[in-house]
Order: C-alpha cells, then sequence, then structure tokens
C-alpha cells in the first residue's frame, strides 16, 4: 500500500490508524505549496485533488472514514473496528461520518470558503462563523456521541485518531478546548499515545 | 426499527434501501413544516436535529452512509453490497462518502447556507456559486466515479439509490443532466424500479 499525505491534513489520521493496525506501507508527499495535489500525475491517482488516497493492489481509495474501516477490515488483529457488531460497527460509520461531513466541512469554511462562494466578502462571512458552527459540533460530540475514555467506549477504534485530528485543530483555529472536557482529555490522552508520538516526529517540519 | 424520515430529503434513500432489503420496519414523519426535528421529543432521538435516523433495537442510527451499510450488513440475501470483500466494500463507503461530504453539502449551500454565514450577501453568494460546484461533482461521478450500469458496475448495491436521490435534486435546482449521460440514465433506469415508484407513491403529497 501507498499512502499520499499532505502534513497539516487529516491525512494524519489515516496515517495514525495505518500506524495502529501495523501496516506495511509506503507513503508519499502531495506537496500543497507547489500544488502538486493539482498536478496531472496526481489526479491521475486521486481526481478529487484531495489528499489522503491510499494506493492498493486492487486499486486506490480515497475519502477518510472508507480508508479507515479498509485499513481495520485488513487488519483484524489490530482490533480497531468492532468488524463482526453490525450495529457497533455503524455506529463507528455514523461517528467518522459525522466528523467527515460535518465537522470537517464547519472548519473548511475558516479556511477554504473559496470552495463555496467566489465573493471575497462572502468567504469571510464564512470565515467568521466558522468558530461557532464548530462550537456547536464539539458541544454535541461531547455531551451526545463520546462515550468515553475512547469515543466509542472501552475500546479503542478508528474514531479515535481521526477525532483526535481534528481536536487538535481546534488549536490552530483558536477554538477553546476547555468547554469539551471529555474531548480535552482525549486530546491529551491520545498525544501521549507512541504510535502518536511517532507519526508526528516523522511528519515534523 | 423505525425510520424516522422527511419527503424531499435524502432519507429518501434510506427508504429506498429498506424495500431493497424487504426489511420489516415502521417509519414517522418529520414534518419540518412545524420544525419537528427541532422538537424536544425528536431531539430525544436524534440531537442532531437531521433526518434520517433509524432507530434499532440497540440505539438509533444516524449519517447516510452508516444507515446504509447497516441495512446492508443486516439483510445479506438483499445483497446490497459486496459484504465479503474488503476493497470492493470501501469502494462502495468511499462513494457514498463523496455524495454525503462534497455532494450534498455543495447542495445545501444552496438552500441552506445559513448554516455557514449570517449576512443574507453571504448567503445569496454561496447560493450563486452552488449549481457551478454541484456540476464540478456530477462531472467528477460521471467521468470517474461511475462504473455502470450501476454506480459500482454489474452489481447493484446502496449506492444506486443514494446517487439517485441526489441526482433528482439536480432538476429542483435548475441544474442540467444531460451533460452526465451515464448518470442522467441511471436516474432513468432507477426511477422505472418497482421498488423506487413504491416509495415515491407512497411519499407523493
Amino acid at each position: 500500500m501507498k499512502l499520499y499525505f499532505t502534513p497539516g491534513t487529516i491525512s494524519l489520521a489515516v496515517r495514525i490508524v495505518l500506524e495502529d493496525a501495523g501496516a506495511t506501507f509506503e507513503s508519499e508527499l502531495v506537496d500543497f505549496r507547489t500544488h502538486a495535489q493539482r498536478a496531472p500525475e496526481y489526479l491521475a491517482i486521486n481526481p478529487k485533488s484531495r489528499v489522503p488516497a491510499l494506493v492498493t493492489d486492487r486499486g486506490v481509495l480515497t475519502e477518510t472514514p472508507a480508508i479507515l474501516a479498509y485499513i481495520a477490515q485488513t487488519h483484524p488483529e489490530a482490533r480497531l473496528a468492532p468488524l463482526e457488531d453490525p450495529f457497533a460497527l455503524a455506529e463507528v460509520q455514523a461517528f467518522n461520518t459525522y466528523l467527515c461531513s460535518t465537522v470537517h466541512v464547519a472548519m473548511a469554511h475558516r479556511h477554504r470558503g473559496y470552495r463555496w462562494a467566489d465573493d471575497p466578502d462572502a468567504i469571510r462571512a464564512m470565515a467568521a462563523k466558522s468558530p461557532e458552527v464548530v462550537a456547536g459540533c464539539f458541544r454535541l460530540i461531547e455531551e451526545d456521541l463520546f462515550k468515553g475514555p475512547f469515543v466509542m467506549g472501552e475500546a479503542y477504534s478508528i474514531c479515535d485518531p481521526y477525532l483526535y485530528v481534528l481536536s487538535g485543530w481546534l488549536d490552530r483555529d483558536g477554538i477553546d478546548r476547555t468547554p469539551y472536557p471529555k474531548v480535552d482529555a482525549h486530546f491529551r490522552r491520545m498525544s501521549e499515545r507512541p504510535a502518536v508520538r511517532k507519526v508526528l516526529a516523522e511528519w515534523a517540519p
């Protein structure tokens, strides 16, 4: 397998789960500074022009929730998802889909509003509202979705690195994490995990 | 099981897949005209204040890609997803995640821009750009993702009703479907399926 990644993006969650799984893989930087995500070579791999993309011997996979579940399914010994329990697995996928389609999207309105409007004032209006929308998402995670000590309860799963990466972006965006004590404690606990420390050291500039 | 649904929303995709699965279930209307999605009774079921929500004897599931995969997994005889093939299943989930996190989100900027900005001019700017963003999504589906005759190739899957519902919204939004002939033919073929016709008749006002 080969992971196409960019530090500072959600590809970090996939990189951590590959580490958790003990997977054998190569990785290749897609350098956003040189717009490598829009180069023909990369578009041939992922026409969506985004990261992560995971190349397997069967073909290319995109979309973080799908990639994370694939790694869990192909590395069952790592016990990264409740593979034998359709309801529990659906809860995992529901959580990760919420991160992908609502939380990550809300955060993207701060930095990438040009995706959804051309007018600079509109882009500024989205950036201005983004922290409030993101705060609402984290309130829902804190009060309704997070079971503790891990996202899904006692068992670590593919939800944990995904939430960890988005929680970390709160700092970048100047959003206080202390109103969400369970999320905050989870972030700190995740930061101490050897797999996370190893990947962060590897990806440090 | 009990499906909480609203006609005109993506809950239609779940309703069709329940029909495809031959599932036994009840359903209950969440009437957006009376803001029932924000009533305490519904928030107790789905604090996200959205539809669909599927109540099972184990608990409530939300997020369309997760619900669709759950129905496929719990009704294996209906063959709605390649359950025994992790890569093929990940392709299904990647497609549905793209619909959820990118295509549906792009469409929501036409009608629900208030989620991401407060300024009326900004909301108008999002609505104005939405058709162009949605068209880009359907171009990608047409050229890169759709295998044909069904989304994933020869086998019908949970991707098909999901794409069908979003393709149908192109009409509502005044976006021409003819530049996407594979998607257009798929929409017409889906419209003729007995399960789809039955559900549409049931949900007609």
